[in-house]
């Protein structure tokens, strides 16, 4: 094994950020100090203002700046290190793709032309023979071959890739999408030329039809020939999604098949010489199913295999465990013996290797804390013996870690995401520091951060709290909430992220909280399903808990609190400003959405239900029609859209607005116009810099003329 | 003659305003005053703050509110009269039609069904019998029979008929307009349905295919025939507009025809039973021709006719005046004797009637000032002696009207449109008021409404300024800028109106100027062709200049001053801004154009010429790139879009937005989706309380801590 491109110089840096001693705050000077509580998210947050001591420390050039966050200084620097056959590679650039059988590299520029056009697939065994189109069917906008749909990309599949090569490369499974009764919708490109253009892309929304699923598997060694790998019976006849697909040997491949209620799911192992689908395991439930994209990992001879599924705990519901199935031939192909590899009040979050050689299984867990993500091993035989492989880096606040596995599973690389965020090369239980991002240690600890603290919620409900602010040394990092938009996500775990909201807490003697409630995610399936059909309900029970339980701390100012949420988070930040009166000053929702029955089928009907006739379920999200005066202009309500166009459309927007123009809301906005998922650096800087002043002139403008009166009385 | 419905009470109650005694101010508690310039509509205007007395009297209820402009007490009320055959008659609803000939009356419920439907004309000749199809080639979108299309609506014919009756109701003339070449425009409508509808309608921008038009008689009486009229040969080869048809005759129609250049306007008489035109006026210009829709008043026999036409004035330029046109046939039939009627530095804004039997021409002007609209008549005879029928109003504080003459000639509607807002029938040199509007004057008089005051501006630049304030009692009002769009508007003139700027003049102290530069209307040709080929440069020194002007004024705190525009005044407002560094401290932009490129073509090019090739005059518009963040950052800029989606599009907002967010500048906007031309009620409501709550709050701040530190010293 060889490790390439490792910066040596870098790795003898390593600092240790906790031995740093803070400056000494002057708790004298205190005057009115400010709690902010940011929000938000997918798990939205909620903006409190505390009265805590202000910084009066001359060194205020320590505070955080909108334009700190955009200083590469302050960027995590990966190593962007990847596996190839037991080697590792740190490419100047991640535009290429190899083959598994390392006979071929595409890169960027190419790709097009070679792979995938106009929905067909095109298939090239040499850089100089002949392109062959293994598809004719493609057509755009309505029949996608190994390419998803926006549904399948955003909603199931969770990429654009929806074809599979075998190991060997000689077969490439793939599906074909057929959109041709999905409703249309339209995204107009406003800027740019002199006619705006309006892009017609196929979009399912809840109760509409759905694209209909079929997946192939193309023989690409001698004459190619297409072959269809049948679904399960049971889900034959029934509308359904493809969630996962893997390859587990030349010609084997495993599939999952979801009904479209998302409550039957059926792995099956596909043969990819005669289509045929074997049923190995199957999930029911009376809510939606969870984790559905999970791939298996299965033994050479094919007949055991590992999975995590919920397992009862005691009267704290199900966790996601480690479960090894044995297939039992002489019974029955899809009968297993089933055998729990792990259990206990915690999940295990992901498996990340099956090493059959010494009979572990890898995953990553939130065994101690539902904030971590440990690395471990567990035993297939035996007791199951289980042991941490990263809780020895817990000394260097290494809480919450991600791994990669070199296909031998002999070497892993560690990324520690806390606010180490180091990377790390395991080898033979040796740590080598392949990048110990000093550049951005240096760089924050010149800045006040904040301080974190979890608090768990004594209410009726469940919830835990996360609270920054600046009172203290760093102790831990805050949660990134960027692409968390929906249940079953964490605001509440030790990753290390900067935001807006960081600067509020650094500059402004701002304390931000953020709330996992019910709905969210690693603690549990009760915890995460307690939303059923009851979305923007029990999490909005949670959010006004915690408000209510912050509120009892003498040193909040319960005048100034503000809530902040985007997506789903702005969906659940609008409730909130609208069931309560006067309680929060200032809000901000970020492409909020209004009405779930504008929201994609696959996500609406997976937490309300396929819609019925004036469903109850989906009224309550389409009645902002209801937003009174009496709240709103007390408020002096804000709302910030922002419209990426991909996932929430403008149309939630303008039917928010429409309403809030007619009870003479007091609202601004900000547009971002023709962006698409990730906002361009500069209205990415725009936006950081627009919600932090935003925040701040509305939580702070009374503290100003308090404090200039108190300046005058010194005088 | 019979007069109808005339409410009885009210007339007796006619109420002198100016007699009125105002409440005495209390001049002694003066803080700070604040004057806002407002700005705006089509020929901008700017806010600049005054430091003038503050309203310290107990009565501040006496303060006009967002609420009243809003209560129908504050409603100018019409009394709806209108002409029939010599009778006035006041119907209850407007949605009627009614044939020349009196046979016909349609009602709205049906019109859509026998009248115009998907751009063909259909006739009925009876209520009972079938309708008939005089026109099949109509397609939604591409051809329009006698409707316009959103071009000729917008920019060449004003309204969205395009046929003209004969006087006898036996022939229909209507345009034929070919949209097939014309790119579309996509209006997505966001709000009401699952899926955004997305409509499409031909729109023609600078520089691309306009539709071609054609001019057709149909003979209704008998065996239908359509007959094209053809164009002069002049312009049968090459682009033109169709600006203006009238009846003359039972058989004879009056025809303008204007070349796409908008410099080459051609009128001609049309015989409807040949088809042929003949030339009876020709009009060139090195600049665009203004007044091309006005309808000339001919003579029974047809030799002679009336129009204004620019007249020379010595060194202050052209100013329309009435002509009249005597056919020489002997020589040519397009040689006409010219005899000028009226003459001097003021212009007749509109030819009302001519009276052949008193052998009298009728019409409105500015005689005396630009900001009147006076009736006057002037006989076709002698030395065309002048008679102002009107002016005896004038004691009423009656100096702008607008007039409706019977059919007969022998009746006037008149409408005082200044502060009295009366409705008079003027018969026999006797005034009969019709409507004196007592409930707006009784609700006007208890509130604190702003004192007008006019000033040329003597710099090297011309321009008229407005002034209002709440200082003294009112002796005139504001000019009204909602349709007003676009060069040869006018600001500065007698028109009553309140709008949202009024609140801040009556509630807030703030002083609202408004001025007519280069490029204004009613003032001569020479000011308003100034404009050619140069816009968005000299109206911008104008206001500069005015801005200078105000500046001198010692009570003006140049430190708060504000701007704003909307349209072309939008775009004039930001070109301030841009051009500016600290000036102004507030802007509004309401819909503004960004880029004369993205605008209407016949708008575009009648000022700026048709677009070449990397256009210097066309780029100068396309520059918001070039917004510095130094100029923007200190101006706090807030930018309040609405988008009546029809004119002017989001695209320019757009765009807009994209070099705003680039720069980082601070700006905030307001939208109000799926709007059309007028904004709804509650749309209405919500921007006129979002912008004086915005210019209130910008330009009032720093006065309300230093009023606190006042009233400290003061105790």
């Amino acid at each position: 094994m060889t490790v390439l491109n490792v910066p040596s110089a870098r790795s003898k840096r390593a600092v240790d950020l906790a031995g740093m001693s803070p400056p000494q705050r002057n708790w004298k000077g205190i005057a009115i100090a400010l709690l902010v509580i940011l929000v938000v998210c997918s798990l939205i947050t909620m903006s409190v203002i505390l009265l805590t001591p202000v910084d009066t420390q001359p060194g205020s050039d320590t505070k955080l700046t909108v334009e700190d966050l955009f200083n590469t200084d302050f960027y995590v620097h990966d190593p962007e290190a990847h596996w190839i056959n037991g080697k590792t590679i740190r490419p100047q650039t991640t535009r290429y793709s190899i083959s598994p059988d390392m006979k071929y590299v595409l890169f960027a520029y190419n790709v097009k032309q070679v792979y995938i056009f106009e929905n067909n697939i095109y298939y090239q065994s040499d850089v100089r023979s002949n392109s062959l189109r293994l598809t004719s069917s493609g057509k755009e906008g309505v029949i996608y071959n190994g390419i998803a749909d926006w549904l399948y990309e955003e909603e199931i599949l969770h990429t654009h890739v929806a074809h599979w090569w075998s190991p060997d490369g000689e077969r490439l499974a793939f599906l074909v999408l057929n959109d041709s009764l999905v409703p249309n919708m339209a995204l107009p490109t406003f800027t740019g030329s002199t006619y705006p253009k309006g892009k017609q892309y196929p979009y399912p929304k809840a109760g509409k039809p759905n694209p209909m699923v079929k997946l192939f598997v193309v023989n690409l060694y001698g004459p190619t020939h297409t072959l269809e790998l049948t679904p399960p019976d049971e889900l034959k006849l029934r509308e359904h999604y493809v969630v996962m697909v893997k390859w587990i040997s030349k010609t084997k491949t495993a599939v999952r098949w979801l009904n479209r209620a998302q409550n039957v799911s059926i792995l099956t192992v596909c043969d990819s010489t005669t289509g045929a689908c074997i049923k190995r395991h199957e999930e029911t439930s009376e809510v939606w199913l969870s984790k559905q994209n999970q791939e298996p990992f299965f033994s050479r001879d094919g007949s055991r295999f590992f999975l995590t599924v919920p397992v009862k705990q005691g009267g704290r519901g199900d966790f996601h465990h480690v479960a090894m199935f044995t297939s039992q031939v002489q019974i029955r192909q899809d009968r297993n013996e089933v055998r729990h590899l792990t259990s206990g009040n915690w999940e295990v979050t992901q498996i990340l290797a099956y090493d059959e050689n010494s009979q572990s299984i890898y995953f990553l867990s939130t065994e101690g804390s539902s904030t971590r993500r440990q690395l471990f091993s567990v035993s297939t035989v035996g007791l199951f013996p289980r042991r941490c492989l990263t809780c020895e880096l817990n000394k260097a606040h290494c809480t919450f870690f991600s791994a990669i596995f070199s296909p031998t599973n002999q070497h892993v690389l560690l990324h520690c995401k806390g606010m180490k965020t180091n990377y790390y090369l395991l080898a033979h239980d040796n740590y080598y520091i392949l990048e110990n991002n000093s550049v951005l240690k240096t760089a924050l600890r010149y800045k006040r951060i904040q301080l974190l603290e979890y608090r768990s919620i004594q209410t009726d409900h469940f919830g835990n709290v996360l609270l920054h602010s600046a009172d203290k040394h760093i102790s831990a990092a805050s949660a990134d909430c960027v692409n968390d938009t929906a249940p079953g996500g964490q605001q509440v775990n030790d990753r290390y992220s900067l935001d807006w909201d960081s600067v509020l807490v650094s500059s402004d003697n701002v304390i931000v909280a953020r709330l996992d409630g019910r709905g969210s995610g690693f603690q549990g399936q009760k915890v995460l399903q307690e939303v059923h059909r009851r979305l923007g309900s029990v999490e909005l029970q949670d959010q006004l808990a915690a408000v209510d339980y912050l509120l009892k701390w003498p040193y909040i100012d319960r005048t100034r609190i503000g809530v902040f949420g985007r997506g789903y988070g702005g969906y659940i930040s609008l409730l909130l400003i609208k069931s309560t009166e006067n309680l929060f000053k200032c809000a901000g929702a970020m492409s909020p959405v209004t009405d779930w029955n504008l929201y994609a089928s696959a996500f609406s009907e997976r937490y309300l239900g396929f819609p019925l006739q004036d469903d109850n379920r989906y009224q309550v999200s389409a009645g902002y029609g209801s937003f009174d005066c009496i709240t709103l202009c007390a408020l002096f309500l804000l709302i910030l859209l922002v419209f990426p166009a991909a996932n929430v459309h403008f149309q939630h927007t303008a039917e928010l607005i429409k309403n809030l123009v007619k009870v003479g809301a007091n609202y601004t906005l900000q547009i971002y116009p023709d962006e698409g998922h990730f906002l361009s650096k500069s209205s990415d800087r725009h936006m950081a810099s627009t919600l932090s002043s935003y925040f701040k002139s509305c939580l702070q403008e009374e503290v100003l003329s308090i404090s200039e009166e108190e300046e005058e009385e010194e005088e």
